[in-house]
């Protein structure tokens, strides 16, 4: 199959390299990285072995890329707009497009402009960062979860979650909505407050005050969830994320290192969305709709410093 | 009568220099400012009109000072386990006892250590700093509405409100609980966003996104207030609060200024105790539950650093 990755960064760096590295035909679209890439390839410095792609195909345009079986979407969403002339030239009638960015409500955007694509969301588990041209640091974790959306094929799901396998990376197939949801519980409270305290993960928890804050907009995330009728989400769920991030090392996540270099943050997707389907199913989320609201703040003075 | 201050910052240096300066009989207790005022006197640099105290009753200890018909206490409440010994040797038979602080639940704890006390609380209505040693800087406003906690004298209150407007300050006399939940209104919001968002009230209310919150968070104040039984306060009396705060010069108030200044923040009376007010009656805070905690949190950095 071959393999279409938009948006060659943190993360459409990691997994288009780390399936290419396995065999697969992976054409990247570049943007500011295009001359050094295509010059000295792409290298992934990763905590579970790090290697270099030599011979990449790079792309300045989609217009020179040719029709992918599946196209990994890994721009960041406040870019969206862009992929009504971005896509077109990559689709075939089977093509299957996976968005792998965060937030709710991503996938129901894309197929109004694309009705007859076959979508699937990409839930990255994954600590990892950008941080020269060409260079991307994979810190820890790694897994994805494929969630189909509008694939009416099931068969395709599956090769691709096995084609991932194949490549060293740990792949699931689950269920959209839950997948989607599940996902909010830990970024609509960390990614925020790590922007609006100007802190990591870990003093998060560690004082008494934010760590009960965080769970209590987590459960937020959980009984808009349950009130939207997804299944297999409660404040065990709840608990879990806070373990689990407890044993992380310090983290900042993409929203914070959005915001420390003045680029825009993700805040439609991950939460005004969000925030509006919980809101017009009748449920409330009255402290991530605060920190919304400290957030529009900081993003408005963040653009006046540039 | 004879005045008592304790605590000659920014309003009680204000207050008691007025009523000094109007003839009144005024014995100020200084702490670091002591050296400085006795050598120098009281300078209060006032929108209204600057003056200068020469022969102040200063003192450094209250052991010193005679015992006083009306005691304004201005001290910061995270002090007022202080009042314990500061207060005894200034109280006789009939003294007053005027609480001018920000919170809710103040007189509740000071009349559990003296129980005879008569207690009024002293709602200031100015925006004034103590900019350096014996110097106080009068910016704006400059109010005081009185409330009677556990006066049986009413006569007394009214001869305060009396000598007060006879020192050029505007003063009334209103209902306590009315008027500490009223206050609350503005403090709750205002004091927390500005160290939260380290930004002005100006800032908080052009922004949209910030602009509602604060006006959400002060709904929560009068839903408050409202459920506590506490009549005439009302969505009008939010739009009031924030027209008048359209029309201030951008302010920080005391909060952020403890806050910029590592001195400990009134977190206590101004968020804790009304918080818990509330929630025993059964009526939830929650934006300004998430505010205290962020604030908890940025205490907590603020003391590492200093």
């Amino acid at each position: 199959m071959k393999y279409g990755v938009i948006g060659t960064g943190a993360i459409g760096g990691y997994y288009g390299a780390k399936l290419a590295h396995s065999g697969q035909e992976v054409h990247f679209l570049l943007h500011s990285d295009y001359e050094y890439v295509k010059a000295h390839g792409l290298q992934v410095d990763s905590c579970n072995g790090s290697f270099h792609l030599t011979d990449v195909n790079a792309y300045q345009h989609t217009e020179d890329m040719p029709p992918c079986d599946v196209v990994l979407v890994c721009l960041k969403s406040v870019n969206n707009s862009l992929l009504n002339s971005l896509l077109s030239h990559l689709l075939h009638h089977q093509t299957l497009v996976v968005l792998i960015q965060n937030g709710i409500g991503i996938e129901e955007d894309v197929q109004k402009m694309f009705p007859d694509v076959q979508l699937a969301a990409g839930l990255a588990f994954i600590c990892s960062a950008k941080t020269e041209p060409g260079r991307v640091n994979h810190q820890c974790y790694g897994s994805i979860n494929l969630a189909n959306y509008s694939c009416k094929d099931e068969t395709l799901m599956q090769i691709v979650v096995d084609e991932f396998r194949l490549a060293g990376i740990q792949a699931e197939l689950v269920e959209y909505h839950e997948a989607r949801w599940k996902k909010a519980v830990w970024n609509m409270p960390f990614n925020g407050m790590t922007v609006a305290l100007h802190t990591q993960t870990d003093l998060l928890l560690k004082n008494e005050a934010t760590r009960r804050l965080i769970r209590e907009q987590m459960m937020e995330v959980v009984g808009a969830a349950q009130h939207l009728g997804i299944k297999n989400i409660d404040s065990s769920f709840v608990d879990k994320m806070i373990e689990i991030t407890d044993s992380m090392t310090p983290y900042s996540p993409s929203m914070r290192l959005d915001y420390d270099f003045h680029r825009p943050m993700e805040l439609y997707y991950i939460y005004t969305r969000p925030i509006e389907i919980a809101r017009e199913a009748g449920y409330k989320m009255p402290k991530l709709e605060m920190l919304e609201a400290e957030l529009r703040f900081l993003e408005e003075q963040n653009n006046k410093k540039g």
